[in-house]
């Protein structure tokens, strides 16, 4: 197993630039065999001026960058690619465009044996788990799945929220009030609670909350907790988890996950 | 056209009980010729107990419950129901419950043609429009359309919430600083940005952001915004309108909406 993966919760933190946060990661997990880095801008309505933030952030570490959606085939621009890095959006929008060019099964088999070094953010890290169910994004637009590339055997929560006691805009509803009297009550649905809903359904798999400021770095069958901020394991049927910066996940990694 | 709808932005309204912000207009919406209301308990996990809630909040506004879930046929529940009530929860999981029971099309017929009053709380809102594109929920489950039932020609945002210039908790992304320079700069994604990405695709209905508070009563070609808070209309390539409480949106059910 070759993959590696740099799966970055958000592209900017409060009071800093576009990827500043990560980019001592981006340039240890690209290294200096990589020179250029295919961009997918899907997530973003204007492809243009996404792929020139991309570009633009990304020279200054060193990378020329191609995007994706100037090639004049995008299979074939997956398949010569020496790194990739999807950025963040809308999720839908993301996933059905990756479907609508044919790109999904390629991207997964450069990544998962050509070990071709994969980068995402938020939307981007979505669609390197198993499927988009735990998106905190509006459905904007219908993919044919919800299946997504599938590089690691669990989902992500991307910008992990904790429930804010503060919050007083909206009542408690019934549907919250038996089933998580530990937790929140002053919003119908916290971020923990949509993922509880989300194990109410069966066979579905562990989540992991990546707040704003932590990435995952997943090496073969390593993973590691990078960043400044906790991250929340939820499995279905077992009580949630929080893990320190610097842990090691490779267990998330099996099967069972 | 005999369509009579209420649909209502939330079933709590922060220190108060389920249904107690709206029940006065629950009353005169079925009146006295309903005895009985169907309801939809589909958008939450343990049916029992939230059809439990409903019966006990319907009783003492003179009303029966009875809970499609505990029907031996659905859509003949559907199709003898003389008022139906879809509560919310998850949207996803409600729309693929609708599609799974085949009562998609017998709630639209009986609305339309036969004049069933209906009301739906949140999710039960979203699904009377023409799609779920504008839920804020987690897609936790995959329906086979995002389509809904389809009883007005525009979609609705329930919870609607106004951008928080105190957050602070994410960074200024550059997918939304130049776009939204004059909106919250201090989130991601704020539910008016949301929306806007959505009318950045084509072909999309206006949508009506319902604020908590506030609903929306529609009889045959009329509409009126009721309740104690504003609502906020969307129109794809036209400035936002605010709506006050009292307001008559009938132009929202011409086609062009």
């Amino acid at each position: 197993m070759k993959r590696r993966l740099l799966l970055v919760s958000n592209s900017t933190l409060h009071g800093s630039g576009y990827l500043d946060h990560c980019q001592q990661h981006i340039s240890s997990f690209f290294g200096k065999d990589v020179k250029k880095v295919l961009f997918v801008p899907y997530a973003l309505h204007d492809r243009d001026a996404y792929t020139k933030t991309a570009r633009d952030k990304f020279r200054t570490l060193g990378y020329d960058v191609s995007s994706i959606h100037e090639a004049s085939d995008p299979v074939d621009a997956v398949r010569t690619a020496d790194g990739i890095f999807i950025g963040g959006g809308n999720t839908f929008r993301l996933l059905k465009s990756l479907y609508d060019n044919k790109v999904v099964t390629e991207i997964r088999r450069r990544v998962m044996e050509d070990g071709v070094p994969y980068m995402g953010s938020s939307a981007g890290t979505n669609v390197a788990t198993v499927s988009i169910n735990t998106t905190n994004d509006m459905p904007i637009v219908y993919p044919p799945s919800f299946a997504a590339i599938g590089l690691v055997p669990f989902n992500i929560n991307p910008h992990y929220l904790d429930a804010d006691p503060a919050s007083r805009h909206m009542g408690v509803s019934p549907e919250h009030r038996d089933r998580f009297q530990e937790a929140d009550k002053s919003t119908p649905c916290s971020r923990e609670q949509r993922i509880t809903q989300y194990h109410e359904e069966s066979d579905t798999p562990s989540v992991l909350g990546l707040r704003e400021g932590s990435m995952l770095l997943v090496e073969g069958n390593r993973a590691t907790l990078l960043g400044t901020t906790k991250a929340r394991l939820f499995t279905r049927g077992k009580p949630t988890v929080e893990y320190e910066p610097g842990s090691d996940l490779s267990f998330l990694l099996t099967d069972t996950h």
